[in-house]
């Protein structure tokens, strides 16, 4: 149990599963604290490397690695939610603290567990058919109607591992187009806006949620988070509503984030959970800048067993990525008032990769 | 001429001489630009090395290991004051840029000549007097009325290199204890309080200040810094105004602290400069926290060519050291609202070691 690990204390290692800008944003959180840190990455150049006291470069799969990092290690998180479930289990059994418990990746690396998940608790979510070779796709038609998308049941990111179903669609194609690997499809969802919670759950269940983020997506990647959402005060309680039970039932400690749609029913709004992200998210980047408290700290202090911050907002929020060759356009914020400018220090600036980011903080008053 | 070298891109690799928590959180804000830091420092066991890409744990004398720094670095820097004279000028002569310029130095190592060159500027100081051996030190004592204090020239810092002239003492008894070296006679001031100018200047000589900071001493070490400081807006204008002059006079690129003393003169008050500070501050910690830029950003934006951010304060803020064991204090920190705990990684808390701080930014509404 979470609640019987020793507290943390400064000068402890905190090891971080995963080397790209969430690992290196973690870790420049934990060393405010005096933390040390110990990332593990299997990827040579990864940006987390160079803020960490300690780095191992080796395969997720590499046992002596493990437990040599793991020896070194007081805490161990991760900032990559696709770590192999083998992985977490090792390390696990090697007697480490792993926190969130990566028993939960196996909900959350798996879309079609997720959903389950979801359904159990009554939590609504787009409709959804398992699709694989043991399953009669024809029934899956029934169950979510075209237009629809078909998802691999694991290691989708980014839009990656999808494939649509056009209106009266043929969802074979679109299996065979991601490979025939075990899959979901959903169906499309008309929905008026995205949100997202990113929240803490501290080990002793206390729970603490930043504001609902409204995110707008480009070419299915992340492209704004906005703050505060333009949802009614009812629905962000819904929304956060929803979270805690997931942050519950998952007895999750660190931090999530849950991304929703909002869909108009009946003149009303409904929310459908799309994704539980088991870890520290891009949509809540705006909290470094735009909040007392970042959402790398509150997970630091989470997984510590430290009381979380009660969050505040600093005024009015626009995050917005820096995909690609649109980092290049760095000198245009750094000129521009009341905008932070965060460039993660990778290489080569390729389509789609995640370069940086920039909050804009409008004081209110 | 600094306006003349190129603007630093992310993606550059910063050298910071000095390893200590200065350097440290230097480093922690040049990460958040994507840039690499490169630390020099001749201590095993400094704090800022475990977050920076690049360490040369070397003397400052050691020529070989400066100009593999020098060539490994597209800018220089420096969080310690106290950098022998040599090594900067020999990173000079490397033909890589240091900023702030290093010849400033040569003014604020020496007590002397920092308060020559404020008396020429007609920047009101504490009477002082030149003392060495070939001065007759019956002189000082006529010009710099007991109780006085006899400070070494050089090398000073947290009241080390100092001894007491009490009232109708003899001020050859105080040059003794401090081993006879090249030192001035300050005059006693009966200051209100104590002050500090925590400023940046550009490339181009845009000058802007973070609001005055009271501060608090304890054991000659600094305990507290409190803004805004109670003090009158027009004191102030003021004292910002000699800091503006101080570092337009020095042709000044980069963050630096002017320390005041407030002396209550016929009725009025009167500003005496009593130090400059070629470097961020810790009466400057509070803006990580407490401002919409912090010092260290700000000094990295100063240094690298880019515009400076106008300081905004976030609220009323109160800024405390952890010195030596007090930073076993820290769980009461973490769980008090409102207040950013920062642990610098050091190891053992020896007394007077500067081992964190504590934030307290409470809002203003």
């Amino acid at each position: 149990m979470a609640s019987d690990l020793p507290i943390l204390k400064p000068g402890s290692t905190l090891g971080i599963l995963g080397g790209g800008q969430l690992g290196r944003m973690l870790a420049l959180a934990a060393a405010r604290f005096g933390l040390h840190c110990h990332v593990f990455s299997p990827e040579k150049d990864s940006c987390a490397f160079e803020v960490a006291r300690e780095k191992t470069c080796a395969s997720y799969e590499d046992e002596a690695e493990l437990t040599r990092f793991a020896n070194r290690c007081d805490i161990i998180t991760f900032e990559f939610e696709n770590v192999p479930a083998e992985t977490a289990d090792f390390l696990v059994t090697n007697k480490k603290p792993v926190l969130p418990d990566p028993a939960i990746l196996a909900t959350t690396q798996d879309r079609l567990a997720e959903k389950h998940f979801l359904t159990d608790f009554e939590i609504k979510t787009a409709p959804y058919a398992e699709i694989g070779s043991d399953v009669d796709i024809s029934v899956a038609t029934v169950q979510v109607p075209t237009p629809a998308v078909m998802k691999t049941r694991r290691l989708g990111y980014d839009g990656k591992g999808q494939a649509i179903v056009p209106l009266d669609g043929d969802p074979s194609t679109a299996w065979k187009a991601i490979g025939e690997v075990p899959a979901i499809l959903e169906g499309f969802v008309n929905f008026d806006l995205e949100l997202s919670v990113v929240a803490a759950r501290g080990r002793d269940g206390t729970f603490v949620a930043f504001e609902p983020v409204e995110n707008v997506h480009r070419d299915h990647i992340l492209y704004q988070s906005i703050v505060p959402a333009t949802i009614t005060p009812a629905l962000a309680k819904e929304a956060v509503g929803i979270t805690r039970k997931i942050a519950d039932e998952l007895n999750y400690v660190g931090v999530l984030a849950v991304e929703m749609f909002v869909v108009p029913t009946n003149g009303k709004h409904e929310l459908l959970v799309n994704e539980i992200a088991p870890r520290v998210h891009n949509s809540g980047h705006w909290t470094i800048d735009g909040a007392n408290v970042s959402q790398f700290e509150q997970h630091v202090r989470a997984i510590a067993g430290w009381p979380l911050v009660r969050p505040r907002r600093l005024g009015l929020v626009e995050m917005t990525n820096l995909i690609g060759s649109e980092v290049e356009g760095w000198k245009r914020y750094i000129a521009q008032a009341n905008t932070a400018v965060h460039i993660y220090g990778k290489g080569e600036p390729r389509p789609g990769r995640k370069m940086g980011h920039v909050t804009k903080v409008t004081p209110e008053d």
